[in-house]
């Protein structure tokens, strides 16, 4: 199914409402845009946004055992079983302001113990080493985003939210930003979880070698790069994406991964970058570039450099809160309050 | 009562727990600076902020009539009867994320109606204009700063939030700001409501000829630069902030004119601005500076520059999600995740 052009006479309804509003044109800045925006997306002035989910899909890297993070790989699985019982940083935010996690397995190198609230859609156990060859076969990238796709039509969200977990995903991130945009690694690589400065000429080496030894497969476009250079749960996020802007819903992306999965997405399908909301900008150095290729501006700037969804959740509240003020603020007619002189 | 300290060891044991969270130490940003603070604040890692209220404080201004606003002044009294009603800006927002609304006509040049909703505090009926003289009396601007803190005192809140009403009050602000500061009037005067160019030098002008005539006053400090070049519902936001402040409240700033209000509390007591979060950097050219001269980096950059509380607000989620995170979050140890390598 095609993603579908953004809806011009809804855009152009809610802007107009936006102008009948007590309050100077244009004094509620972004969240004007925002508004007009999400009318362009859903086709309605006022698009329901309770269900709200976060899919936070978790995978391994073989590129982690090469000393490019600051943490050991087991974190991965660890991580899964923390937001399984409500302890991340996540579930205490989703629980705050309101959103549904979905915790997945697409591709953690470990056996996970059954759960229901976690979706078991392992497409394999991590990827191969990116410095070494391709990460995966793209049959095995197709088959990640399908399974991103899946999740969104099983849980049929109103508003779409990107999450990742996965030790040494900013080094797979950093190389499909590189491989998609043609960066230089030195602008792109960033400490990730927080390493030190060998760690980052490690990691920065790492990619410079992961663009060359893929060099054939990222000529042949982009699902090749994500299958090449990528990651499952990235290539996961790009069907989480697909899916909610075919269905027309704002998907809201988090920092760095999910970024790198929308500069993918995007490269696939470009109508989908008009269902895309920027929720932050990382502290990670490549995301702001990535905004800027996207054509994204975020709404938070707070120095989050977690993942797992945390920015995107954050932002939802301005999400909502664009919305209700532009169906629940009183006309100046309504009101009675004199226009401009 | 003086404003007091703030804790220095519950900040200590929340950047401790911070440190023990399963996330990279920082990973939060500004996040984690923020819960720091308002554990110094309050003295509590885990206080509560559910009674948050915001004071939107409406007042009339003298030199309203010398052309440096976009509308008319009648608009004041016409936006208090759209708060009471629940169709402004402000009601949207607070009934989305959680605030109260105190609406308090602290010098209106007009008679409301009653109204359960409509705290009656009049001081006078709107200033002098500040281009001929003082706004008010030295002993107005007394009362203006106690009525402010009686809002406080009868809501009790958990958080205070500030707000504003009043056509022409961005000139009377840029009037405090530059008085306290010394800044030029050129880089702190900007469009309010949105004035045009020659508005803007209407504006400017009206606010060199204020610092002028007022000089005597301004040299006396800030109590009398407020009464001389002020407004009401500045003055009573003074008090507000030094309530909140005296009471431990955390204290959500909101944008240009709460700014002014705010350097004035600091100038009468600085240890006020350790209570401040400044929610969010207006478009109004000058509010960056204000905000850099009390030191604060504000948590949203939406463009805003609306007033009446809006900024405060929407900044209130981030502020309960910071606590939350702090204290909801599982530990390394609790969740059996293995620490940096």
């Amino acid at each position: 199914m095609p993603v579908p052009e953004l809806d011009q006479a809804a855009m152009e309804a809610a802007a107009a409402r936006q102008g009948r509003l007590t309050k100077p044109a244009g004094s509620l800045g972004r969240l004007e845009e925002l508004s007009v925006r999400l009318a362009g997306m859903t086709g309605q002035l006022d698009p329901p946004l309770q269900h709200a989910v976060v899919f936070t899909l978790a995978a391994d890297h073989g590129v982690a055992t090469e000393g490019v993070s600051a943490y050991p790989r087991e974190v991965t699985p660890q991580m899964v079983l923390n937001f399984l019982r409500g302890g991340a940083a996540i579930n205490v935010l989703a629980r705050e302001l309101g959103a549904r996690v979905v915790v997945a397995d697409i591709g953690v190198d470990a056996e996970l113990p059954p759960h229901a609230e976690l979706r078991q859609v392992k497409v394999r156990r991590g990827t191969s080493s990116i410095t070494r060859g391709a990460a995966m076969t793209v049959a095995e990238a197709t088959q990640a985003i399908d399974v991103g796709r899946r999740l969104v039509l099983d849980e049929r969200p109103e508003v779409v939210l990107t999450g990742d977990m996965g030790i040494g995903n900013t080094t797979a991130s950093a190389a499909v930003i590189c491989a998609l945009t043609g960066l230089d690694p030195k602008a792109v690589v960033g400490r990730g979880t927080g390493i030190d400065n060998a760690g980052l000429a490690r990691k920065v080496a790492a990619v410079v070698r992961a663009l060359e030894v893929n060099r054939g497969a990222i000529s042949r476009g982009p699902l090749d790069t994500l299958a090449a250079v990528g990651g499952l749960e990235i290539a996961g996020l790009v069907g989480v994406i697909l899916q909610g802007a075919e269905m027309r819903r704002p998907v809201i992306v988090d920092g760095f991964i999910s970024g790198a999965a929308a500069l993918a997405a995007a490269a696939l399908e470009p109508r989908a970058t008009g269902y895309l909301v920027a929720s932050h900008r990382s502290q990670e150095i490549g995301h702001a570039a990535v905004l800027e290729r996207l054509g994204l501006r975020p709404l938070l700037d707070l120095d989050l450099r977690l993942g797992e969804g945390t920015g995107a959740v954050l932002a939802l509240p301005l999400v909502r809160a664009a919305v209700r003020l532009l169906n629940d603020m009183a006309t100046f007619d309504e009101a009675g309050v004199s226009e401009r002189a």
